[in-house]
């Protein structure tokens, strides 16, 4: 056991949108014990492996397909949205729906819905597969692209007018590299950055505190998008970083002697009992 | 007399905005021979002296002042156009009006005007000295500043609805820069490309010229501020880079024996005649 200073980035773990979205649902497995109603969540209500399978062991079960759910059941919209068809599909089911949609998220499609309206083709940054991005893209519609780097956009044609918005937590330099070059081509922009407080904040934290530490550990789901980025942004100015889950990841032959200060960062989806358990787990390697 | 490449950049002298003020202004002067009324330009009517001059030799007198002008005149708004209240008087005055402003610059005071209805807090991008600024800044009402270098955004509060337009004969990478920081603080931004086609091939092809050239050769006015930024941008590839008005600002030392391809460019309101006489020069040096 060695004399390690342990230092817990200011901006770490659950955010706003995934803290009401897991209240959310506890309120309402908390109301159906009395009904013994089914509940669904559509997709993993976060991204966050663990607190799915709590949530699962208390009675949430995972959907992917609209078919599976029963009449007189519960289902809970996910933090990152759902496409609007499928919203559609199931507001016209016999089914209660719990929607814990990030308000922030929801702010972004309603700035799609109205870039769409006013014509501008939209350039939405953000990863492809990523649920939050599939839900957004269905109400950009067709006159819309997903990208995820300014390097997708060398020689394609940029359209006049262009729109731009962002997933919430994606990476402010990022945004600002694919807005400068559009820029200089379209005539006419309207851009929403759409990155939301809690992710810039704690991406600027991560980074100043990889910077003066020995080792950083990112913790938090490897599905997380926003904990990914987390990884790549400590990585590029501390090369021992490292993205793990849960405390039985972590290696002994990472803290060698000279690891005298622990840099220790979350994703947004990542509960606190694992960020102690990484803590307490240290301290004692 | 050496054995020197002479090669003119694609993209030199009398843009579109210009060819047509000249025109516009000649054709005044034929008709006013018939009636012989007074022609006023409203401030130089482009930013090249010998044109200026030769024009007032034919009979327009520059004016500054709106006291200035006698009844039954005609008084010509110059390409970069007028503060819109300037306008307004004009109008109210028993003369007649014979606008030139560039088309291009017409469309900047109109985004500026749409930008101010909409409610944005407007950056004008531009030298904060330069007519096309000043009326163009008449246009965006009182949430509005002139910015020239992304430097000056460093420290100043940004609003969180901010709309942005540019001078015609602004630097596109300036643009880009300042476009960039603002994306990254601004919640929504709406953003007018207005710098115009011909200033940016012209950049372009200057830029290109000015990396293969032994010497390069900017014409235009002193007080010519697209021909500045022809220099300033091929200063930055090639340190033996001039800006000059006419042929006899040549200096025969410039071109020693290494000198073996001379790169020539100009500005906007450089007309062609002043282009051609410092080829003959160069030739001859």
């Amino acid at each position: 056991m060695q004399d390690r200073e342990i230092l817990l980035s200011e901006f770490a773990g659950f955010c706003f949108g995934v803290k009401r979205a897991v209240e959310l649902a506890e309120k309402k497995l908390f109301e159906s014990k009395e009904n013994s109603e089914s509940i669904y969540s559509f997709g993993p209500l976060i991204h966050n492996p663990q607190v799915v399978k709590q949530l699962k062991e208390k009675g949430v079960k995972v959907i992917e397909n609209i078919q599976e759910i029963k009449n007189n059941s519960s289902v809970i919209i996910r933090t990152h949205g759902i496409h609007p068809d499928i919203e559609e599909e199931l507001k016209n089911k016999d089914i209660t729906i719990v929607d814990v949609t990030c308000p922030f998220v929801r702010n972004v499609q309603n700035y799609a819905k109205q870039l769409k309206n006013e014509g501008y083709f939209i350039f939405l940054i953000g990863e492809k597969e990523h649920p939050e991005i599939k839900g957004i893209l269905g109400y950009c519609g067709e006159n819309s692209r997903v990208i995820n780097s300014v390097q997708e956009l060398f020689g394609i044609k940029i359209p006049q007018s262009v729109g731009v918005i962002a997933q919430t937590t994606q990476s402010i330099t990022n945004f600002g590299e694919i807005v400068a070059y559009l820029s200089t081509i379209a005539k006419e922009l309207k851009i929403f950055n759409t990155i939301c407080w809690a992710t810039e904040k704690r991406q600027q934290a991560a980074y100043k505190l990889a910077k003066v530490v020995d080792i950083m550990l990112v913790i938090g789901g490897k599905n997380s998008g926003n904990t990914r980025r987390l990884y790549e942004i400590c990585k590029k100015v501390n090369n021992n970083t490292y993205h793990i889950e849960t405390a039985d990841e972590l290696d002994n032959s990472w803290f060698t002697d000279k690891v005298k200060r622990v840099g220790i960062t979350a994703g947004a989806s990542t509960p606190d009992w694992i960020i102690l358990e990484v803590i307490d787990r240290v301290k004692v390697i």
